[in-house]
């Protein structure tokens, strides 16, 4: 095995492009320095394309889950009821944090791998008109769904002024989104997915309605208080020290996503999604989910025949190469391949060129190359 | 395309290994200071393994071109007869190199992409006897020929005490040689090919008893000189300003090839020949050598029903991904595949999975998939 190579197809944290480790390569500058409101300034609005919108887009120094506690302690009122929906386990976290803060906490699970229908959760802010915030996961990191988020946005935007509250972190960069367009509320993401730097660096994106409810809630909190944020962003600043070195990164990755062109990216991870679900039809083995609910960044498959956890042992023995096992109650029945922020169609066939021996190597009697010319056809016939 | 990708597939420069890009990134100290000192001593001990030699492993800032000039003037005094090798565009620059400074020149020409037959040598050495010096290529870059030099070493030893020099550039730490247990006079080679780094360093080693033709030496040379480096060396130190980056990353290879075990580095290159040779027999493309003259660091294809420049331009384009044309009469003729350094199995699956999706583009109805498999079937059934 060649030292100092591996393949890290897990979704996320992911590679890092070798041009945004260089722009990272900077010495530390004043975080009230000019310098500071300058990269600041020339980031906000490319990040707004990217989000879908014409609010700034708020950057805290955390991990995407101090994005959803700060969506949640800002969003919701003290004695307000939620829904979350939980078609996995980072809808399963959005809840846990509402628990946490004594929030009256509604759940509406859905089986693992399928993504929600919007009719049943319009039927249920029908039945419970008090509910005065959604919580939803556009992609499912656990699963590899894709959540009808378009269109649970438009329902519960036609019956009711709940808010709707997005949690983007495996999706915003590689999965189209119009937060304004289609009616989202609060829209979070973290920075080590699509967004293709290290962990570190959460977003969150308002709307006016939201600020509305946000300005007017008594609910304390410091750190996380995004009207502090949305204030200082204003005049190019953050309230508090803001990691420096993921905004020299974040400049650069804007500037990458600007000149890759931002449909095309949208249109790149399609084609990943796309070559790695026709790789495993070829071979006959289970997707989690249906090509209807499948996310263009993350897909998993259940094999009926082989133990998941057997293979990623061996393909991280013999080639470095990391994907992930299940979360919860699918530990050990699924693998799930991360595809997203600095990942091609290249490394796509290199993934799959590596399953197809790995699954050789544990006795499974795959057939040699058809994985991966099902990934190729995708590619000649240009399916995104 | 995603932007700051590439894949860099040409018989040198090569990629580097991350680990070694961040260990060239240094400070700059002053070349006579203590630790530039250590820095070579460290590296002095494993370089000599690479080579196959207890002698010290000279270090000259040039280009591999560079090292090959030094080893003429040093080795070869006014009025000396020379045999050069030539089996390709490398072997006939070494016989530039000698007309050059008017070294009355034999030259043994053999067609491109054959090696050498050792026997032929051994004849001409015979019937020339007066020759002091025979110049041959140990991997010959423009064909991929692996030329027997360890045979060449035998005959020549056995029958004459005429210099045995060898151009090692694009062999030297991918392919085995043993300079001085096969009897190799000086062995050059170069930075950017199997030793994983930026080009700008050269590397010779001399035997005692080239060091006692070059001792004698009248011929005039100041930077060239290698006795300089020799002496200098014995202390730790250059004779003249060192490439001090290329000594940081350097001393990090001699790690990463400690690390992997310089026999596993040997059997992954002959690995990776083997993956592309099967893969391209499955596509009835010709290769250029036979299965016997093959290197392991460089592969060529000689394709009789498309033009491998549409082919290359086609994979620039779409993948970004280079490989190398032919040079002098094998322009237009045929492609080069590097496969050196920080190259893995991995790679080249990827490699010729590109390269298939290429093929179709450019309209060859090659069957998707039928080189990987045979290239994966190599890395199962462990050939190397």
């Amino acid at each position: 095995m060649l030292p100092d190579q591996q393949f890290l197809r897990i979704p996320g944290p992911t590679p890092i492009p070798p041009s945004v480790q260089r722009a990272m390569n900077q010495p530390m500058i004043g975080h009230r320095d000019q310098e500071t409101k300058e990269l600041l300034h020339s980031i906000s609005p490319k990040l707004k394309s990217v989000f879908g919108t014409n609010q700034n887009v708020l950057m805290l120094a955390g991990s995407g889950t101090a994005g959803l506690e700060a969506a949640v302690l800002n969003a919701v009122h003290p004695g307000d009821d939620v829904l979350v929906i939980v078609t996995g386990a980072f809808g399963d976290r959005f809840a846990q944090i509402c628990t946490e803060h004594d929030i009256a906490t509604h759940r509406y699970d859905v089986e693992w791998g399928e993504a929600v229908n919007p009719g049943s959760i319009e039927e249920y802010l029908k039945k419970h008109p008090h509910i005065k915030a959604v919580f939803a996961t556009l992609c499912e990191t656990s699963t590899g769904v894709l959540n009808p988020v378009k269109e649970l946005a438009r329902l519960i935007r036609q019956h009711s002024d709940t808010l709707f509250i997005v949690d983007g972190v495996s999706g915003v960069g590689g999965a189209d989104v119009k937060m304004d367009e289609w009616g989202i509320d609060v829209l979070i993401t973290g920075s080590q997915k699509a967004m293709m730097l290290p962990p570190g660096l959460t977003f969150a994106a308002v709307s006016e309605r939201a600020w509305k409810v946000m300005e007017a809630n008594t609910r304390p909190s410091f750190y996380f208080d995004l009207t502090k944020y949305r204030d200082q962003l204003e005049n190019d600043a953050t309230p508090f020290t803001p990691a420096l070195s993921l905004l020299y990164g974040l400049k650069h990755v804007t500037e990458l996503i600007e000149q890759e062109g931002l449909q095309e990216v949208f249109s790149r991870h399609r084609q990943m999604m796309n070559m790695i679900r026709a790789a495993f039809k070829a071979h006959d083995i289970p997707l989690l989910t249906s090509d209807e609910a499948a996310s263009p960044t993350v897909t998993a498959m259940k094999p009926d025949d082989f133990d998941p956890d057997t293979l990623r042992k061996v393909l991280k023995n013999e080639f470095k190469l990391t994907v992930a096992g299940g979360q919860k109650h699918l530990k050990g029945h699924i693998f799930r391949i991360g595809h997203m922020g600095y990942c091609s169609q290249a490394d796509i066939l290199q993934t799959i060129s590596m399953i197809e021996v790995g699954l050789r190597t544990i006795g499974k009697p795959v057939e040699l190359g058809k994985g991966i010319s099902a990934a190729q056809e995708t590619i000649l016939t240009g399916g995104s």
